[in-house]
């Protein structure tokens, strides 16, 4: 059968990629939830969907954006995206949870926590993928971005949380980092995982408002100086520390500036086409490597085997060589 | 046969076993060479060995030390093996070299180099293990360690430089991570790689002597602000910013100091024993995945297929999708 009258739920794929690629919002979120899908029709399906839509234009621009829960994302996001849509961008947010492998369900990417932004024509919002791991939310959003950009959208943001491992998947999908902080120091950093702080091509330190003002203009001097005794990024950017106030809406404008300014620079010393290749070819060998696992680890017994190894090495009764060789021997 | 008489180069296991535990350190040599063999007559002898001497003994202390070539590593080693072999510590000092599978070979674990201490009875120094990876070469510093410790080695300082990705790697084989820096902060810092500092759990400004002791002192009060607006760290430890001369053999014993004090802390809030149980169980699934890798890439004409689809996916006319599915069906 002609791979244009196969049918993904109620409609046709050569449909459903019409849809995607006229920017309709409705094709974007069906085209998302069948490659997300794990039925092995749908997999044969959103492999020629991928397909079809991969179109090297570069013309989309990927950001990462993360900070501890309270920190304000949403409310900047929200600010952040419609002051985009306002300048004529289309803008998606996506977002990778840690948490959404769990009974509590995704804490990201409400819609319901942007209100202003997901009614706005020009913007899509897309909870967090489900994954049975976070390797498997990270591959499905790499695919969401791609068809997000496949629909038109010129700025995709992929919002997630600084606590796990999440952000050194969300670094690798992205072209620029950015990291949410408070002013304080102390107890509103304790979430953040080290070495975030690093990874981040800009912080921003919100809810620089009120009779919070002079804390955060104190933060971020702190930052500045903290961010002069960090190594050059690979980028060969300069990090910017800035203070913003989702609420009063003020360095909204400012960020997108520094984000332009990284735009021209990137894109000119070649570190931008670089960096997307380089992630793309890490994305691959990523895959393999899950696959590889996703295999050995699906045996029968394989689980209660590797168990009960790894009870005896915690205690020091067999070691990693051994073990490994008794699991492989057949 | 039995094992006791099966050969290992020139000597029996059992010889070799009774040796090492005695902690001669010429049979602890050919032990180490031993576990890095790749013929797999020595793989069967390095499994029977590795399990023998594996006795849950706990009682040293095994400390990763970074920083950039230029940064006094050797010469600070020195003075710090001294110290501690002068109050009746024995001390092995092994090394992971990222350079050493390129042809420039070793520039760590030169005897040469720390010539006072490589002619203390008490002391051991053992040049970078050779690997095909950098895994690879983790691996066997991994069993390295584990036989410097049946030996009755108290100290294992694993040296390595602050350039690669094998402070990871050392970091998870290790209870205390120590960046040695310079003061200055700009140029001299070039080298290390963005987040080590995030990962140090203890940062020494070397070379805090004479002309240079006061620009050392304003370095100190800097890291130490930055060190601030990190996040704790997992062992709740707060990171110590230290000064020394490795050549006045000044801050030295200070450094021993704030180990000890690091030990104490670690062992009575439990962090130390979870570490070490975490990083065994990590190694363990390391090594099914470097199997599980070994097996697929060493397959005839992978590498080409692999190539191929590199390329395509570099140039955006393959997806990732599509590059695994392919290599994957039969």
């Amino acid at each position: 059968m002609d791979s244009t009258f196969r049918r993904t739920g109620n409609i046709h794929l050569q449909d459903l990629i019409d849809g995607l690629l006229s920017g309709n919002r409705a094709f974007l979120s069906k085209a998302i939830t069948l490659v997300e899908s794990k039925r092995s029709d749908d997999k044969k399906l959103s492999a020629e969907l991928i397909d079809q839509i991969l179109k090297p234009t570069n013309k989309s621009f990927r950001i990462g954006i993360t900070g501890v829960p309270g920190v304000g994302k949403s409310t900047f996001i929200e600010a952040f995206g419609k002051m985009l849509t306002a300048i004529g961008k289309k803008v998606a947010v996506l977002s990778v949870d840690p948490s959404s492998n769990r009974t509590k369900g995704s804490i990201l990417g409400d819609k319901t926590r942007m209100d202003e932004l997901s009614k706005d024509p020009n913007a899509f919002i897309r909870p967090s993928a489900s994954g049975s791991s976070l390797g498997g939310v990270a591959h499905n959003t790499r695919e969401a971005i791609l068809l997000c950009e496949a629909a038109g959208f010129d700025v995709i943001i992929i919002e997630t949380v600084g606590v796990g491992q999440s952000e050194t998947l969300v670094k690798d999908m992205v072209d620029y980092f950015l990291l949410l902080m408070l002013a304080g120091g102390g107890d509103e950093l304790q979430g953040i995982k080290r070495g975030i702080m690093e990874m981040a091509d800009h912080i921003l330190i919100n809810k620089a408002d009120r009779d919070n003002l002079k804390a955060a203009k104190r933060a971020r001097e702190d930052y500045k100086n903290a961010v002069h005794l960090f190594p050059p990024n690979e980028a060969a950017w300069e990090v910017p520390v800035g203070l913003c106030s989702a609420i009063e809406k003020t360095g909204v404008k400012e960020t997108w500036g520094e984000i332009e300014k990284f735009l021209s620079q990137t894109k000119s010393n070649g570190w931008f086409d670089e960096n997307r290749k380089r992630q793309a070819l890490k994305w691959f060998h990523e895959r393999i490597q899950a696959r590889l696992e996703d295999h050995f680890y699906s045996k029968p017994e394989i689980k209660q085997e590797i168990k009960k190894r790894e009870e005896l090495i915690s205690s020091q009764k067999l070691s990693v060589r051994k073990a490994v060789d008794e699991l492989f021997k057949d």
